[in-house]
């Protein structure tokens, strides 16, 4: 049994979908996701900086999709390893309500006893990290599972984990 | 440098005289503090469970005296120290926001960075924790320093810090 940290914006929670859901709502233009590989997370829609805003409204963390497979394979890693969701939510404070409930919907299955809300991640003991954040995975002692999201497709110093499906593969 | 990690309710926030004033305010009833001496927490008061229910009302955690010293000395230890705040949050989900207002109002020194509200304390990586509950410094693998309350005077089992002062004189 490992002791397995998981974080959620880009891992559980499908923010790039998000982004660019809410753009489109706002400005009437669909970005396509392939034209933000690469570029660093909130960047690369046609307006400058306001994606970023949204991360402040009320709402945006507690409607993000799903990320396919995370509800199936985070269920099944718990019971097979000790599971525990480290979210760096502190810099929104808004988002910390709107995140238990986000989880309470759509991962009923995970304790409150599981749930932890942070800002550095270093703090944090376990065997393994799947983020999608350098900042995150590089401070962390165990080791660190890169899992891909638009941002991150550049990136080449951390082991990757592409789908939910590859999580299982390699944890389960 | 150490990393000390410090619970908040019971060690920064005084919950036991919080407990009295909200009593004393809708049941017309001061209870003493030396009174609750070894008993377990929330409980000692004439009514049975109701202060047990203060902890599910809004604004209980927002408005918690702060244990004297808790300022001055947490703000030396961070010029000294990696400093954490460790709060078991999630339990209550109100209270997340209302603890994080409450380290604004009384603590605006610490960084969001260096606050986690978690639920199990045992995926906390520190060199100390400083906390009034057996079952978070029971699990913890550095050194645990039980803060002083009421409901723990007669716990034997760990080092004990009884005031701020001698925390400060411990880690300073």
């Amino acid at each position: 049994m490992a002791r397995i940290a998981i974080d959620m914006d880009g891992v559980m929670a499908d923010s790039t979908q998000q982004y660019i859901n809410w753009y489109a709502n706002r400005y009437g233009v669909t970005v396509a996701k392939e034209s933000l590989l690469g570029k660093p997370e909130t960047t690369g829609f046609p307006l400058d900086g306001v994606v970023r805003q949204f991360l402040y409204e009320p709402n945006f963390f507690r409607t993000k999709p799903v990320i396919a497979g995370a509800q199936e394979v985070i269920k099944a890693l718990q019971e097979k390893h000790e599971v525990f969701i480290v979210s760096a939510a502190m810099e929104f404070p808004l988002s910390l309500a709107e995140k238990l409930a986000w989880l309470e919907e759509h991962f009923p299955f995970i304790s409150w006893h599981n749930i932890v809300f942070c800002g550095y991640k270093h703090i944090v003991a376990a065997d393994y990290l799947i983020d999608d954040h350098v900042k995150n995975l590089s401070t962390f002692k165990g080791e660190p599972l890169m899992f891909t999201a638009p941002h991150n497709v550049n990136v080449q110093e951390f082991k990757r984990v592409n789908t939910w499906e590859e999580v299982g593969a390699l944890l389960l």
